[in-house]
């Protein structure tokens, strides 16, 4: 899923990511929609799809990774999460509840669940304290979703599976997930520090406890080449900013490796950044005009390049996906 | 004529300058092409048009007004000007020999000769000296000019009439540069500082001593309630980055005035910025969302904000030209 944090994938306008990359969903943040322009206006406008013009799919996260990483004091209890604005300093309070209100306000097409995600390394003290209230809040939240899904039409409910990297912890919660018989799962927690291998190793314990005929959706993953990895441990969903954000830094993933397009070699480069990728910006320009661009600091160079790397881990996840349904999985694994 | 200092139209897919906008010629910068990447890249690259992916007409400046505003220590000199990189520092000769042969090299449609371009006030004796040093490197220009124009296509050249605020020197100036038999010629040292009466003022009687069969173009307007007054003028082309500058300010020009989108008024507003306008922004998207990029800084605002604009000057330009054609423009002129 393209990361749309602010209702916009940075760069990229609406047409081109339904037409030229063919994104079917992509996620927003509540926790930067919450605070602008707030649910109530998105509500009053017909919900985030009309909002940014959007008919496709939708994921809003809960808000509460978002909360951890950008907000200053914020404060956790059973109740929910305290924390201050980092736009104006105003406080406000993340409940399991009414970070569901919000999506709902949203329409978003899928609804995460608050979650505590601990920064990496957590002791197993704290790592099962957060993954408690974490269960706790799931109940709370898909309570007052089923309440809404029952009077109308809602997006699905996503609960959100933590452990930090304990094994035993990662287990209690996705049994105690799994209860709640939730329309899909993701396994949070990851991406906040760890070594790969060790998410990848959570990944892989965690995932086959989850219902196989579900959407598994792993949060904040990853770079290109691991996305084979995750999908071959039962991986369905990933998000990760990295295409889009290492775009604007200048970095480039292609075929053969990355393309830091800085580096003076790219100078007089008239070969695309990529001979193998169909994208516009593949198409259209040689490496040397993207090189001026960024140099020139230039906007187009974000924007081309933000559709070139963003055709990049669509495309894997697009070719994987007729590999699982041709059989051939395995093979491309090993290519 | 859209801006693209540096080869590029800020915020702006070439795609959609010549399918959505329907751009047919936009004006690149000598100062900053020849800086970075420099015209010895741009022609081994095949030429603007090849580097930058844009098969429609460019139009390139001399470099002369962008010397005169952005560079440090610049010295003039009947040879040319010296000046001083507003990048780095490093010293540079425009002789006007070497501003066309820059131009050479970037194989541009229409090759700017070499002005003085003074601001304004500026005295008789100041304006007549730049005036006749810009005639002298008039000549010098098409004769470097007419020399490659005997070996290959070449694009076609267009002198500069200068003379600040008197129409003595308007009319000298003019007079000169007519004996040149040049393809085509420009108005400048407008839109610097003075008052916009003198500045339609200088065109009434500058423009009427210029070939009635040759296009005529005012450097650096206008306002869009201007440009009827400049083609009522007998003018043909013009330039200016207010259309994308204002853009990426907040500023949209509608068939009903001004937006300045950042205002609350719009922070609710589920109408498209001109009703009457067909562009993808008005097509697309509400006030209020293109409000919400906009104080939350997104790019995509600066993208759908320099479309708009953009097709509000380009519409009145091509709505002009269809009265003319039929002859209505009279009456176009007093609505």
């Amino acid at each position: 899923m393209p990361v749309g944090t602010q209702a916009t994938v940075k760069g990229v306008l609406q047409r081109d990511l339904a037409g030229e990359l063919g994104a079917r969903i992509i996620l927003a943040n509540t926790y930067h929609l919450f605070l602008r322009p707030g649910p109530e206006l998105i509500g009053r406008l017909g919900g985030l799809h009309r909002f940014m013009s959007w008919d496709r799919a939708i994921l809003t996260d809960s808000g509460g990774f978002q909360v951890f990483s950008l907000s200053d004091l914020r404060k956790v209890t059973d109740a929910g999460v305290l924390f201050r604005s980092h736009l104006n300093g105003d406080a406000h309070l993340f409940t399991p509840e009414s970070t569901v209100e919000t999506q709902l306000a949203f329409g978003s097409d899928i609804i995460m669940v608050l979650d505590e995600c601990l920064a990496y390394p957590a002791s197993h003290e704290a790592a099962r304290e957060a993954m408690r209230r974490t269960v706790r809040w799931a109940e709370a939240g898909a309570a007052r979703w089923r309440r809404a899904a029952s009077e109308e039409a809602t997006g699905a409910l996503f609960p959100i599976v933590q452990g930090s990297m304990y094994a035993d912890l990662r287990s209690e919660c996705a049994r105690a997930l799994v209860e709640l018989d939730a329309p899909g799962y993701a396994i949070g927690g990851l991406s906040v520090g760890e070594p790969r291998a060790l998410s990848l190793e959570m990944t892989e314990l965690t995932a086959p406890l989850l219902p196989r005929e579900k959407p598994r959706y792993v949060m904040g993953v990853g770079m290109p080449e691991e996305l084979p990895q995750y999908v071959a441990r039962g991986v369905d969903m990933m998000d990760c900013v990295m295409p889009s954000r290492n775009a604007r830094n200048g970095c480039l993933f292609t075929s053969e490796g990355r393309v830091i397009i800085k580096q003076a070699r790219y100078r007089d480069d008239p070969a695309p950044v990529d001979a193998r990728c169909g994208c516009y910006t593949c198409r259209t320009y040689s490496r040397a005009y993207l090189r001026h661009l960024f140099q020139a600091g230039e906007m187009l160079f974000s924007m081309l390049a933000t559709l070139h790397n963003l055709t990049h881990y669509l495309d894997a996840m697009r070719r994987m996906r007729a590999a699982i349904i041709d059989g051939t999985f395995p093979q491309f694994l090993n290519t």
